[in-house]
């Protein structure tokens, strides 16, 4: 496929090029050549298909470093509740109704959602693993996915609960879709006792697979575990070696400046979460402080979209507010935190996070004639801050999985009606 | 018209219903009957267009209470400065060569985007106002306009600023265009002096017009006139007077207890800007202390765009994470704020703001397939906290103005064209 005179191709190369007028030329699902069609025309064949782009800005397909996608069902059920009473009241009751389909369709929904908006990679940690891998499966997306672990430090469970998840690990890898990634997810240190912790860390080490948590959300979680366990959360995970494995904490809030400094001094990402932190009245993460940073969007259940160009936009402004401050975060870093730095937090940026020469073909097509991204005076500044998230196509691996603001894979009115069935059960 | 078997109407009325499956009949601009079609056979003639709407959802048209429209040519030219900066070392040397063309075009742009989410009647304040009001004509938006004023406390230029605007509000009033209301703009207290200030309290009184006005903006505005005047902003204008007469402010974030009392004692309102005031980090609007509370975009140089869904969904993150509480500001209220209360904060909730029999049809139709609108929980949560704005028609005065997500009075792709031509000039 030959992507022909890209009007612009935002590289988040190294350099941070932005190309203007070159053609993008993709074979086996990945970029072989960048530059202009006749210095490639070795390389094409009459199989490729030629798609004009003269009118298209190309990014590199972002990347939703934190969801539960199959809760894209509970958009709007709790919208005035901070995180223990939305949890205990609203969304843990409902969520013992559900089951595989419920969570094959919410995630199928909610990669519909990911894909209008540019996003072809998400980072998820929810129930029926299974189900949410055959949902992502069939929309085309890429993901890494874990089956949520927690015990209540009730010992008894903690033996059952990881042979679960290791037996959906198994699943996972006998997929051998080299899209579709598992990952380690004990909830957090609120839900999961020190032996589910440690069992979990050395479940990851077996497989070598990353862990990704839960990590200081709620200020609640810092003095809980204070007083149950004597030390913070991030120094019980160090203390319990997890933070030796590749780790990958959500939300991020309530650190002070030790664990600001021992942060900084290993390489594991936190993923800043804005909106679903400000919505939960959680508090604001300190992104600008943090020198491993990506982003996501937590569930619609507390956001209440999947649309990481509003979650960019709103990164920045919520840190400009923490700090009183101007310079907190600036339009290019936030825009790497949900591109080439969310690809190095989940430790695939050799292959995605950047459109560049040897990488994966997952990228968002954008028609620069849209009203949001004019005049064009700064065009980084203009996806942050104004552009709605509408993308015109989306390609993952060199496949088209959005095309001309459709999705491809899967017929999205059909599934809204189906969902909206299960609205009736919860 | 009849809007045929809307799927759902918010009406916005005081009960704020939310109705099924009704028609709307449209005559003369206004709204005839809200109900069943053959109830309402009478009031039928041949030439009703019948419009089916069993797949949308009725909103009345969102009203944008703060905006500096013209300057959406400058949508990126400045991210990261305060206030105090980005006027003086990037916006300001900009506007020095502006003109009335550039105006036109400019309120065009912004017009065309705020259609496009749903905003049928916007508050400007810029120059060359008989230009932005050509645009807004053109647009078939409803709108207030005001000649900004500052003198910068040089007393020779006072007398001719009013005069000036006093003739731009004569020319307003001569369109005899009921959608273009004029208004008196002083810029604000940092920039005016107490004479031009007394001088546009008897001009809007004269001609019995809103006043509206920039007011404790920055905490260095309210520092700055302590200093030089003994008093705080909203102190000094209420001695001057102007708190006398119709009046609206924008941005309201440096207010004491004695100031939220005055504010909440009168009738007037504070427009809440979250996302320009957290972008330029001048703080966050006590907006859930207020009882007067109508919303604005501010313009796109610092926001960056017009989307008020958008506007809605971070106004109400800011209260949560101003107040640490997730009940700080209700969904409904801040819809409320970009519907009834806007059109009440600017005198027109007789006309406007609810979709009522007798009032106006100024409304905004979406597509309730929309994948941000589904499951449907609860749908002003949806429309607030998920939906990206883009509305499938608009309907002022019973006129589309954007028909199957297109503008219908002017060309945008020619537009866009054209508007690309003045970024060289800046």
């Amino acid at each position: 496929m030959l992507l022909r005179n890209c009007r612009f191709i935002i590289t988040q190369n190294q350099k941070r090029e932005i190309l203007e007028n070159k053609d993008i030329l993709i074979e086996n699902g990945k970029v072989m050549e960048i530059g202009n069609v006749t210095e490639m025309g070795n390389n094409l064949s009459k199989k490729d298909e030629f798609i004009d782009c003269s009118d298209k800005i190309i990014i590199p397909g972002l990347i939703n470093c934190h969801t539960h996608a199959a809760m894209n069902l509970l958009r709007g059920v709790s919208d005035d509740k901070n995180l223990q009473e939305w949890l205990n009241e609203d969304i843990w009751p409902r969520e013992t109704k559900i089951n595989g389909e419920f969570c094959y369709q919410g995630t199928l929904l909610a990669a519909g959602e990911m894909l209008l908006t540019g996003t072809t990679c998400f980072n998820d940690m929810y129930f029926h693993i299974g189900d949410v891998a055959r949902a992502a499966d069939k929309s085309g997306m890429r993901c890494f996915l874990g089956q949520v672990m927690f015990d209540f430090f009730d010992g008894e469970k903690t033996k059952k609960i990881i042979e679960d998840s290791e037996s959906e690990i198994k699943k996972i890898i006998d997929l051998k879709n080299e899209r579709i990634n598992p990952t380690v997810t004990p909830h957090s240190v609120e839900t999961c006792s020190d032996e589910l912790l440690i069992q979990s860390r050395d479940l990851a080490n077996k497989y070598n697979l990353l862990l990704h948590m839960h990590l200081s959300e709620t200020e609640k979680e810092v003095t809980d575990c204070l007083k149950n366990r004597g030390k913070r959360p991030l120094i019980l995970l160090d203390d319990l070696g997890l933070l030796k494995n590749k780790f990958i904490g959500a939300h991020g809030i309530h650190f002070n400046q030790e664990e600001i400094n021992l942060l900084n001094q290993n390489k594991f990402f936190i993923i800043y979460n804005p909106c679903s932190n400000a919505k939960l009245a959680s508090g604001i993460c300190p992104a600008w402080e943090l020198k491993s940073l990506c982003i996501g969007t937590d569930s619609v259940a507390s956001n209440n979209n999947l649309n990481l160009f509003e979650e960019m936009k709103f990164g920045v402004l919520l840190q400009r507010v923490k700090y009183n401050d101007v310079s907190a975060m600036s339009t290019q870093r936030i825009f790497d935190s949900a591109t080439i730095e969310g690809a190095r937090a989940l430790g695939i940026e050799n292959d995605v996070g950047s459109i560049e020469i040897g990488k994966k073909a997952d990228l968002g097509l954008i028609d620069k004639d849209n009203i949001f991204l004019n005049p064009n005076h700064n065009i980084i500044s203009n996806l942050v801050y104004s552009f709605n998230g509408a993308v015109s196509d989306v390609i993952v691996e060199g496949e088209f999985a959005v095309r001309n603001k459709e999705i491809v894979n899967f017929d999205l009115e059909e599934l809204i009606e189906k969902v909206e069935k299960f609205r009736e059960i919860l």
